[in-house]
């Protein structure tokens, strides 16, 4: 495949920009319905008030790691998130994501996770994601973060674990 | 948490725009698939030839509230939204929207329900979750827009209830 | 949290109305989970280094068919798909894309279906819904672009079909 060049100047000049932050997040909660229980894991995550827009697993060239997300309310913000709803009191789930890094020129690639694990476990399989998706991209994986949360439910509850992707 | 206004007249004036109008809308439809029920539920929704881009649950500050979704054909909309389908003769459906809201200059909340109910328990649903989204922020709410659509399955029917987010 | 200006939204938005070229893409890959066999899937169709913005079903006017898609790793692609995952070993799977034009000055209709099926029978499907989709918007149909895939799931197997859109 041929690829031709980013947008430059110009283009960026005429309103089109590209991601150059990310950071990892992960939080749970309760709720009384399962789109409040989200909501509540989302606030926690630092997230809750911004316009998610769902994206799949590429972290973009020269992205840089923030240890915070620091953007206003309200923004539409491109975000890759796992995340699991369970309404079985008592039962254990987890939700983690991973960021495999090459070097920072370099796409590097985004897994999440949920499941009815623990954050340990959940962490692990996310690990071994980012693993299969760099062996199968012939890339050399030289960085791994991972951020992963557990939550015993008690009503209706929730874990989430996201990348945030910002400018 | 601090926050900082939007980017307004100098970024305006750099050629940018940002969302500015809102409106609810809910209607419900049959089709001879899932995909093609959900079409014309989004038609008759009035958002059925625009490209719809879901985000999350809300609202920016400043935005206007619209009787009407006024936007070209083949835009991508954000809009957060609830749609069911079902396959099951004579079953009841709906899907509901809520808008809650403190004042205009700060973000509101967008909240979206679907289930095997009437009009009226989705929007008593979605109402509870305005509440306890605002409780869970510590933000008073002064004013709740809700909008629902009820359908009784023929063969495979569909409801839809929807934000639209527009400049 | 203190939170620095976002004028993202805003470029978000200009790059989002631009959209300018299309094509249709489908692959099938098997995976060590379930993400891992989506994401294969992807690579083979030449999206899986893109960061992919889910889109509903209409093609924008005045976009023009391309036969390949020309576009940098890591950028935000708008895109119509649908996939299937399926654990069950001997299955056998399909997924397929189908795009409706009336002329290229007016905006087209994209169909997406996966389901337990041959490509063949998930090409008729989507034929069909394009079919519907124009006569329940009173359209002429002047053309209709098919592409499909079909995969005999070995462990965790993936079909993907998509119309990608972009610059």
């Amino acid at each position: 495949m041929k690829t031709i060049p980013y947008p430059s100047t110009n283009e960026i000049a005429m309103g089109l920009s590209r991601l150059r932050k990310f950071t990892l997040v992960a939080a749970s909660a309760e709720g009384k319905t399962e789109l409040t229980a989200f909501d509540r894991a989302l606030l926690r995550a630092g997230v809750g008030n911004m316009n998610l827009l769902k994206v799949s697993s590429i972290l973009p060239p020269e992205v840089e790691f923030m240890s915070e997300l620091l953007i206003e309310p309200g923004s539409l913000l491109p975000i890759a998130y796992s995340s699991l709803t369970c309404y079985q009191p008592g039962k254990l789930i987890a939700a983690s994501v991973g960021v495999g890094i090459f070097v920072k020129e370099h796409y590097g690639v985004i897994m999440e996770f949920s499941g009815f694990c623990s954050k340990k476990e959940a962490e692990e399989t996310v690990s071994e994601m980012v693993k299969e998706a760099f062996e199968v991209r012939g890339l050399p994986l030289n960085q791994t973060l991972i951020k992963g949360v557990e939550h015993k439910v008690k009503k209706i509850g929730c874990v989430f674990a996201a990348v945030p992707l910002w400018y």
